[in-house]
């Protein structure tokens, strides 16, 4: 089993068969609830209060051993997968690496336009934006200033459009009273959608919907627009000049994870792996894609969408292949059944109290699809945290044993590659030197 | 005004002069509540949770602007702090700037030997710690899984004893069932102290019960040891054989930060200021230190300790003093008062349910102790960050229009000083590749 997203994490937790030994790995050690990372980067929730350690959540799981280790190939001949320092045999091998921020063949673009996909990218994201607005408060200049104040975001997709509504409210309602050189409000925040429309798998009514809310935030819409380039605190536009904005994010392209190259299938522009109807890979029945990996169509013959329930329903569906091959109940391979995937529906918010909802021919908006969409992500965030403030953290510790933030944030594979101590700090005297925060002695009343 | 602690802080929220101008210039764009820093580098708490941005804590504060930015220097007789790419100029100067972890003669130590005073330390220590168990795990030799579950805290003062309780019951309690090959409560947890007992401010009755109640957890309380290297990884104890310790934790000394040596003044071993019974600069009555730069003693004789009620009370002191002048109604100098230490007493937490505590001749300890503890840090931080958890704090910042996690990290001075758009994540298409963490898409029901 590699990768502990919803398709891994399912796995393990679906997967009941004490005989078999399963061995999770992966990159960092927490789960992520990915769809409150915009949350995370825009400086409404902390890290820890959408990520569990993979350990803790699998804990009761005895035949799950957790690997944090990064995986660098496959020998699907002699069913083994390639550790940076280790070799794993396999007798069924399913993958759920997951995707990563695509950039159309523009890699370049990356190190000026951030992508959201991890904990790492949601705090730079923060980072990027809180300090611009404390440039912007030092600088003197009118247009540095203005470009300062200029957040883009560039596709006009779920992410895109969370994201661009929630810079609009930390803008004009957060940070209003907190600058004195600088009025926030005055920040101009652009999401920029290449098609005709925001969030085209929804209908055009509620495309309409979110881009007349957001323009209503303050956001600054603008479809059928083309980004030509991508430099340091500037876009070029397809047709028009160059725009200054200090902070630029990428929110339009994501790919599989790039290890599927290695795997010697046959892949979509994508990445993703054109499987079989039981999901496994065509020519090896025991190594299975799924997530945001596996290419597979409903039964209408549209491609199932990358999203945490078709991940997890993917997840179960290779659990009960697995199972039943293992009991030896079912051992014709050729007979499996065939992944049917549910769809449950899509939503997204579009700022504070304001969310579209499309479930199969229903549609909803506004203040009602938002108290939906608040209601069912509790529901989840609850279910998958069982997390509290400081006093109900204390509580809560002091009587499960239990903490709220092992979570391992800036991993850069080399940490885990070498035998170093640890990630010791890198700081110098010098960098010592210029820290400026007063720090008191602490063992006081 | 230099410095955004619990001083720096103090000064700004005290002083009551509408037609004075105050700039408040730190490097970080929060304030922290030190005394629970412990807690997040042993993964208790998360960094939002014991930081709060500066500018929202002072934003009522009308006549206070905050700077982020570098401190680089200062001109005394022009009047004039330099920072990074510019020049304040002042009638007053209250310098603030705190401490910062002193090596005693061994900055080399720094890179192998973690200190605690930032946020960044914190977080550092924390990964430090929780990778150093996934190494062991890793590991398939019996002496290298030894090195990785050994943590060493070298000094035995509130810091050194707060964080190796927390480090025993994290190993011994929060761990224990997480990993498959590894038993993490056969972790070392070793406290090295260079004098004869722990926690030599308290009486030595208090130290006994604090070494007791540290060695029933399981910490390996070592008194009397000097430290003769620390290398990548291990440590040489004068007198005795290498020891390998994967995480070793500086919390031995502490020292006034080093801008401190640019004021041309009298400054002791720690590098902190000999100031006038007023808190003055010798010969430059409009310049103050309080807080950890200040050298100054009790109606006993003895020095003030480096504690945030000492850097509090020298705040609301200097405040007292500018003030009467501003207002005119003392213009001499020379008979401004001295600053009288009133001290409120010390207490240290020893893992979970018990502590120490001396209040002037008033000793406690054991679970009393610890209730008046988790009280009295709760009232504190109930006071200086009203925040719940995520339910709490999304119905809060529906209200408010408030967040919590406005919290910049990773600060290397760099991302201050020039003008690149903002700090661009440095990931490279390489190292994106090695990313495996299941992302599935996000917006969905």
């Amino acid at each position: 089993m590699l990768g502990a997203g919803f398709g891994g994490l399912t796995f393990c937790q679906t997967f009941s068969c004490p005989a078999a030994e399963v061995t999770l790995v992966d990159r960092q050690n927490h789960h992520l609830f990915q769809p409150l990372l915009y949350q995370v980067a825009s400086a409404g929730l902390s890290a820890p209060e959408i990520a569990q350690p993979i350990r803790s959540i699998l804990r009761n799981k005895r035949n799950v051993t957790v690997l944090l280790r990064n995986v660098t190939g496959f020998d699907l001949e002699r069913r083994e997968v390639r550790l940076d320092d280790a070799v794993l045999p396999y007798d069924y091998l399913v993958l759920a690496l997951g995707g990563v921020t695509s950039y159309f063949g523009h890699p370049e673009w990356e190190q000026y336009a951030q992508g959201l996909k991890s904990l790492d990218d949601a705090l730079n994201i923060r980072n990027q934006v809180l300090l611009a607005f404390e440039q912007a408060e030092n600088s003197l200049d009118a247009a540095e200033r203005e470009r300062w104040m200029t957040i883009t975001v560039v596709g006009g997709g779920a992410t895109g459009v969370e994201l661009a509504g929630a810079f609009a409210e930390l803008a004009r309602h957060v940070l209003k009273r907190d600058f004195r050189r600088i009025d926030p409000r005055q920040a101009r925040v652009i999401l920029l959608e290449a098609g005709p429309r925001l969030l085209q798998q929804y209908s055009p009514r509620l495309s309409a919907k979110a881009a007349a809310r957001l323009t209503n935030l303050g956001v600054d819409v603008r479809t059928n627009v083309r980004v030509e380039t991508i430099g340091e605190g500037f876009l070029q536009l397809a047709g028009s000049a160059r725009m200054g904005s200090a902070t630029i994010i990428w929110a339009a392209g994501v790919a599989a994870n790039p290890l599927t190259q290695k795997l010697g299938a046959e892949l979509d522009r994508a990445g993703r792996v054109r499987v079989q109807p039981d999901l496994s890979l065509p020519g090896h029945p025991e190594v299975f894609a799924i997530g945001d990996l596996a290419l597979v169509s409903d039964k209408q013959g549209r491609s199932v969408p990358g999203v945490s329930p078709a991940a997890m329903q993917m997840a179960r569906h290779v659990a009960g292949i697995i199972e039943n091959e293992l009991r030896g109940e079912s051992s014709d391979r050729s007979s499996r059944p065939a992944f049917q995937y549910w769809d449950k529906g899509i939503m997204a918010t579009i700022g504070r109290s304001a969310a579209v909802a499309q479930i199969g021919r229903v549609e909803i908006s506004g203040w009602l699809a938002w108290v939906a969409w608040l209601f069912i992500h509790l529901l989840f965030l609850i279910g998958f945290r069982n997390k509290a403030a400081v006093l109900l953290q204390w509580t809560y510790s002091y009587f499960t044993y239990n903490r709220g933030s092992r979570i391992v944030t800036g991993l850069d594979g080399s940490r885990l590659a070498g035998h170093e101590p640890a990630p010791a700090s890198g700081a110098t005297v010098e960098q010592t030197n210029r820290k400026m925060s007063h720090v008191p002695a602490r063992e006081q009343l």
